[in-house]
């Protein structure tokens, strides 16, 4: 049997990071990395700079698999994702065979919550169901941008009663969710929301949460938009990447 | 100036707690407890031990807030919580203003994390708002119920590009959303998912989450449901209290 844990490392601060994720990184032999793209080698980095501070209690090593590239010429999204998430899939779990031995720790450190917008889980499960491979695995949950977004803001993720909506920049271009006043949105390379906005609505907006080049930027969406999208053009420029997240809400309906 | 933390503490594993909450626990001088129920004395006594492992940099004490009742005889259910969180808010100014001195730091230690179904920064608000405390007051992120609940189950929080939503038993008992296919649900006291159950769902359930009593019970809601019924009763009546979180979710419409 191999154990595998996937890690949440939280959303950029390493003091973001749990007593539980440290004790879980000093159990790995083998960190395993799927390096998307050429822009997240800051990730990469902060990923190994992790384990040089915390993983102290043994020696390990790091496996950078290079990610297969996905097909978004054809099909519907979904198909396009299981496809791409089935040729991931197939790459950890050779990997897994030929670089851990039986009895060793092998580990995922993923950015955030392995559970939020992440397909790790979903890789382990396409493995478990190949049945190849002897597998025990675990998840640890981290903090997420979401989180790091509204403590930064001081804001809660829902007024009185009210739900918690998060979702992605994708969903929320197809309009603003009839029958709620307030979404998170996550994964938005473009700002969608200024397809959707309306005039009365508030945004609380930020970017590289809980490192030190944190942006926060939050009002009244028709008069602090200029100011993301110029901070997010800038920032981009300087970086070669960005990550942004931001919650997005109407005034309070009575109820 | 006085300084103020709320500091999320993660749903019930001390392994829970992230560096940063670590980090401010060592900070505090006075932490400051709103006993809600006697139920929860299992929650204030947990508090108790993370100050006495986690908070050695320096002396602090515990000041225990006799939390006022709620009314909810009269009033809809937005001005009745509202008018609680006043009630609370001058309490809580009176206790910050008798008991923190000026430059000292003062906390309360959150369960989960303070953005989520707490009503800890909108007291903040109310402070602030009303003008007599010089009060710098800081949120510091943790782990979620819903978070512990999916690790437990090693399921993901959204399937592909799936919205994520969090609402209360309250709210889901007025239907399950129209255009959703899975929701999680949190300060459910009665299971009310059994309200609106739909024959092909399935649940994931957890209670005492993150703690040595966790319980988790997943399957089709149909066949599941007096199992999760007679498992929240027993626990109910050896501990007292349950806290218990779930999600709910239909198979998935193809898109």
């Amino acid at each position: 049997m191999k154990e595998f844990l996937l890690i949440g490392i939280g959303a950029g601060d390493p003091d973001y990071l749990t007593l539980q994720a440290i004790k879980a990184i000093n159990r790995v032999d083998v960190f395993f990395v799927l390096d998307k793209r050429a822009e997240t080698a800051a990730l990469t980095r902060f990923r190994r700079q992790i384990c040089e501070e915390f993983a102290t209690d043994r020696p390990w090593r790091f496996v950078t698999l290079q990610d297969p590239v996905r097909d978004q010429s054809q099909g519907k999204y979904t198909s396009v994702v299981e496809a791409w998430h089935h040729a991931r899939a197939i790459l950890l779990e050779q990997a897994i065979e030929n670089e851990l031995e039986q009895g060793q720790c092998g580990a995922l450190l993923l950015w955030g919550d392995p559970a939020l917008y992440d397909s790790a889980m979903r890789l382990m499960e396409i493995i478990q169901t190949r049945g190849n491979l002897a597998l025990n695995y675990r998840v640890i949950p981290g903090i997420t941008s979401v989180q790091a977004l509204v403590a930064g803001h001081r804001i809660p993720l829902n007024r009185i009663g009210e739900s918690v909506h998060i979702t992605t920049g994708r969903q929320l271009a197809q309009g603003f969710p009839e029958d709620l006043d307030a979404v998170l949105v996550m994964l938005d390379g473009e700002l969608s929301y200024r397809k959707v906005m309306e005039e009365d609505m508030e945004i609380f907006w930020g970017a590289y949460l809980g490192t030190r080049d944190e942006i926060l930027i939050a009002g009244p969406v028709n008069s602090v938009t200029p100011r993301i999208e110029q901070a997010r053009q800038a920032a981009r420029e300087e970086k070669g990447w960005i990550m942004d997240t931001y919650l997005l809400r109407r005034p309070r309906r009575s109820r």
